[in-house]
């Protein structure tokens, strides 16, 4: 086990009605909050007018800013943060999912700092100060509701870049499964692979002597592997929502990847297709998973026999270490199936073109600054390009 | 799965040297510290002198009261409550084990508190403030370095009382696994005890649909019984003692427990048996939990065969559901017995005299305001009597 700092202050308010506590919550920490959300789903469901008029019972002001969109945008951010300046906003409240978080968190550091906010997530300097956000959580996918990480696609440069900071952890959030009974199926599908993703992110790793983060994480996959098709099925099974949404929040409040090197090659990857392409986060993370397992897993065979046999169930018959791992990843993929989730590339309209450049975007070596991704087996822009190939 | 409402700050750092860093991380938050510890051990093992330095060389100062004792004692709260007013002391340091730790939390909501500190434990009232807390952990046990919880014995009036308050946690605590190779041997398997009745008391439920929970308690319990064993025929395991000393915190630290029904039975019946004999607490919960399970078993027979089969390994040759669970119960003991815990009362030098007063403490019966104890299956003061029996 490495050394490790663990720090995940994020209180979760989890339940049946605890949005409508959102106002007392959030009192005795803000005299007026932006109200930060998407589309007009909030408003559809009743949600927008439950919570301001929780924060109206409360006594707790607020101004509102919509219109966060899938891969949030640096525009929306910088209109955030000058309207937060305006009006002496103390907390910024975020309506909606990991996108309508992320972008809260980049308006609640870039009120502080001096120059372009997007200077942050290009230089990855530390930031001093931010203001607090809380969560109300619309859809259980990215796990930024616990998290310190924000992802902001700068949409003239057509790049998407992550930052993450202990000062960026919510102070609070709130998740109600009831919530999450109306969404899509294939928002459903997007959010539980995308979930999954954050744990194989730390899971998957040359550290060893790792059995607890190891367990944890085989835990939180399998719970969410057996719930999330009862999801996909009835929407408004909130039972299995219970264990899915909890299991999203678990899955990247940093306790499970402690203590061991972690990889997020599949995410840096998958942040080149969202930044060209503007797919979903988690469709495209269903795609590229399953073709890195099969690029790396030589280069730490046991790891991927563990996870073969510990999270997909893969018995004894199969006593050929490769035999096991490759039914491993058949079951991942059929997993991803049965969720409806696509498998290649094309599925997701990503033509071949724009491979290389992606590859050489993820790596840097676009930029003449080529270094690695991934902890389990470093990547070079071949590399990248290669599984890029394999899921085509 | 029930609401629930988690949070868990304080931030852990751990592994090797991290204790050299102690001056440094408490600068931000602490002119004047009270150094909180127990007897010479941690002058004896050098950590006095690390801590001291690391102190001084970051500008922070110190007053020191040593002193502790297995089962601390309000006299030295109070003790610490006047030490802290007289010198103006902003942050408590506790170097030990739960005993540091606890005595520090109670001196740290003792120093606002108007009163007697004690009426605290007696009424459960919920604090306004207490002073940070920060820990340096040299012994894997309490699980009081993250959570919010103090126990403290009144030794006038032989009483344990336990007490929690969000305001309690601490704001950050050190562990480095190498400060537990001097450890003796029974204070280790006194710590395993103790770290997995933790466990114990939020797996055993009635809540249904927990499968997230059920995991987490599951792995957090397999891995110390399994790396336990390994710090007990060699004290100097890094690798082992990382597994269990984290382990001991995630036990602990609230997020095992959430959205079910807690049990803690075990718990209040063990502090009669220490507040009256002065046993160690672990070693006391090792005699009572198999006697518990015995006793309430077949009010959740599932949840039973579920921790044989999950957690003890019982295999599907033992088709009866009775049989199952007594196979789990006997591994449970051997368990206990291969850490070298006593197994009985008399091992623990308690005889059957006050075993009708401990029961009729523990419930409230013997101050004429009797109310059950136990979430899985309530027990009256009989119940608890016929437990204490089967355990002697």
């Amino acid at each position: 086990m490495l050394n490790f700092d663990f720090y995940s202050p994020a209180r979760l308010l989890f339940g049946k009605d605890t949005e409508k506590q959102i106002g007392e919550l959030l009192k005795p920490h803000a005299h007026k909050v932006l109200l930060h959300y998407g589309g007009g789903s909030i408003k559809k469901s009743g949600l927008y007018d439950t919570v301001t008029a929780s924060l109206k019972k409360s006594g707790v002001a607020y101004v509102e800013l919509g219109g966060v969109v899938p891969n949030p945008r640096l525009s929306l951010v910088h209109e955030g943060i000058a309207l937060c300046k305006k009006e002496n906003v103390d907390l910024i409240l975020a309506v909606g999912g990991g996108s309508a978080i992320d972008s809260a968190k980049a308006i609640a550091m870039g009120v502080y700092y001096p120059g372009d906010v997007w200077e942050i997530y290009e230089d990855g300097k530390e930031i001093e100060k931010a203001l607090p956000v809380a969560t109300i959580l619309t859809i259980p996918a990215a796990g930024s509701e616990a998290s310190g990480d924000t992802v902001v696609t700068n949409e003239e440069k057509q790049l998407k870049y992550g930052y993450g900071s202990p000062r960026l952890r919510p102070l609070l959030s709130v998740m109600n499964p009831e919530l999450f009974f109306t969404l899509p199926k294939n928002q459903i599908a997007n959010g539980v692979a995308d979930m999954m993703s954050h744990v194989f992110e730390r899971y998957f790793t040359n550290t060893t002597h790792t059995d607890l983060t190891d367990g944890l994480c085989e835990t939180v996959l399998k719970t969410i592997m057996k719930n999330a098709p009862a999801v996909l099925d009835d929407p408004k099974n909130y039972d299995a929502w219970c264990e899915v949404g909890f299991g999203g929040t678990v899955a990247h409040n940093g306790l499970v990847g402690m203590g061991r090197a972690q990889d997020w090659a599949c995410h840096g990857m998958e942040h080149e297709l969202s930044a060209i392409y503007d797919v979903a986060h988690g469709a495209g993370l269903a795609v590229l998973t399953p073709a890195w397992m099969q690029y790396v897993y030589k280069d730490n065979v046991n790891m991927f026999v563990q996870f073969a046999t510990n999270v997909m169930g893969v018995e004894g018959s199969f006593r050929d270490p490769d035999a096991i791992v490759q039914e491993g990843i058949a079951r991942l993929r059929g997993f991803f199936r049965r969720m409806g989730l696509p498998a290649t590339l094309k599925e997701l309209g990503i033509d071949g073109s724009k491979l290389e450049l992606m590859a050489k975007k993820a790596t840097g070596a676009e930029f003449g600054d080529e270094s690695a991704i991934g902890g389990l087996k470093p990547l070079l822009w071949q590399d990248v390009l290669a599984i890029y190939k394999l899921a085509q």
